[in-house]
């Protein structure tokens, strides 16, 4: 990555240089990282080994959307292929390359590129198919009763308070 | 910019060759410009001059937030100082560098750093003070019975449908 993982936080300083609360703006690269695993059943975590994310909007106290710093290693998978009934998707490239699969088509996506996912939309992923890190922003929001569908897998996902619930097709639980 | 203007709207194509319906990702610099003025009164629209917006969300037909590639020209602000109480807002500097105003407070922003606005949070605005365009992506989400609150101009704004409707902090039209 050319970007340097210094923490570049800033803190402001009011016009009496009185020092401000201390997260102003941050060095989005250097973000601390998610400090939890992914939340998919564990057959199914290991797909996404050589993802990490550092959840951007959190650390400003946003709720209505979310926004994350994505990195995907050479071979890592951004997701399961999979499709939203309520909640909008985007991404946009910041450094490197990815494929994006959208349905059954695929396509390269480079640096300064973006794609949106509509609710109700067809499924999608991105995958690093090559031999360099890649990193993107990625949004989503949070409308309440969402259900994502994963059209490769036996596997559904609930949104369920501020968290998802997982469940094989027919229902059972993992 | 260091970004070529020129289309790099994207065709995917299916397993069998056919073609898939045309937008599926974009370059963001080349996306089209907002075809409509600002929505301000006109006293304060003139106080944008040399902002320019792509709406990139919209392109994709998501609804729940919106996404802009936005170019600030030297001088120009992205918007006047302002908070909302419903809606969040994030900011992520793509090139040049931009002086975010938050609260009576300041500081200077790079390529690379972002800042997000939580609803309720401190009054907000960006300003080029540079000698070269800066750019950046602005989200917002769009949770309805918004109002924004404007602490240094005698201006009032609320969501009605898909708009916004301005008036005098007494309530008066404009």
């Amino acid at each position: 990555m050319s970007r340097a993982p210094s923490c570049e936080c800033q803190e402001a300083h009011d016009e009496h240089g009185k020092r401000a609360p201390p997260l102003r703006a941050i060095e989005a690269a250097a973000a601390p990282l998610r400090n939890k695993p992914s939340l998919y059943p564990p057959v199914f975590a290991t797909r996404v080994t050589g993802r990490s994310k550092r959840p951007l909007g959190e650390l400003f106290g946003l709720r209505n959307f979310g926004v994350n710093y994505t990195v995907l290693e050479p071979g890592a998978i951004s997701a399961l292929h999979h499709r939203h009934t309520l909640q909008d998707e985007f991404i946009y490239v910041l450094e490197g390359e990815l494929t994006l699969h959208l349905g059954s088509s695929s396509l390269r996506l480079t640096a300064g590129m973006c794609a949106g996912f509509p609710a109700g939309g067809e499924a999608h992923h991105l995958e690093n198919q090559t031999p360099e890190p890649a990193a993107y922003l990625e949004i989503g929001d949070r409308t309440a009763g969402d259900h994502v569908s994963y059209p490769d897998d036996d596997l559904v996902a609930v949104r369920s308070g501020d968290t998802w619930v997982f469940t094989h097709r027919d229902g059972t639980p993992y």
